[in-house]
């Protein structure tokens, strides 16, 4: 069983409303394979990260109501937070008008959805240089060992 | 002269705040030459859509203040707004923790960004099936000649 499973397992199950058989196909192939996924925080709006899903990404998400994508650096599976415990549960999921890209929204487990602590990825802002706009909520040294 | 081009010269020059000299070095490696950009509303936070960018659209971006996408369909570089005169006015940008991945913060002129007429692309939401949520506010057939 993987890491991923593992974690899984712990988990309380969610009460998904997402029923995979009545499922829109998406379009996963102008991008070999993967669609990009934008996860905002459901309450604030506030994106929180890009990432990617194959198909089998999109299967785990629908199956489980934890966000699952693929790792293009580790070109794996990876469930959100199957390292540091900051899974992503998710509350609605919206499609795009060409069926290639999603947004899911979802609640942050932890707090923040960003390796490097940041509640979003996108916590610096251009302005000339970057300058750092983001909420840091942990300290990546002490969540990954 | 393009398309593109004309429809720049006849809009007014934006008080721009991005100098490109100073610009982030982004990452166009991962995908090709290419980086995936969010545009959100400037003012409600609404994600409205999600296209990419090469580095000849990012630096057109930055020269005009409006955003400049690549159309993968199309093969070329793509001003938002060039056929239906709905231009996106960047105010300000956000650049991930990983810096291939932006978000353009923008104001949409005419209200919606998506080619079907609705405020943003993401006008469906999935619960069982696709339902329509979002808000229609032009017709794509009166826009589109």
């Amino acid at each position: 069983m993987s890491v991923s499973e593992q974690i899984l397992l712990q988990l309380t199950p969610l009460p998904f409303p997402f029923r995979k058989e009545l499922m829109v196909k998406l379009n996963f192939e102008k991008m070999n394979g993967l669609i990009p996924v934008i996860a905002q925080d459901f309450e604030s709006g506030e994106v929180l990260m890009l990432a990617f899903m194959n198909q089998e990404a999109w299967d785990k998400t629908l199956e489980t109501g934890r966000a699952c994508y693929y790792s293009r650096s580790r070109n794996k599976l990876w469930l959100k937070g199957e390292q540091s415990g900051h899974v992503q549960n998710v509350k609605e999921i919206y499609v795009d008008c060409d069926e290639d890209t999603l947004i899911l929204k979802v609640e942050q487990v932890g707090g923040a959805a960003c390796h490097t602590g940041y509640k979003s990825c996108f916590y610096r802002k251009l302005n000339g240089e970057l300058k750092i706009i983001g909420e840091k909520i942990f300290d990546p040294e002490k969540v990954y060992k």
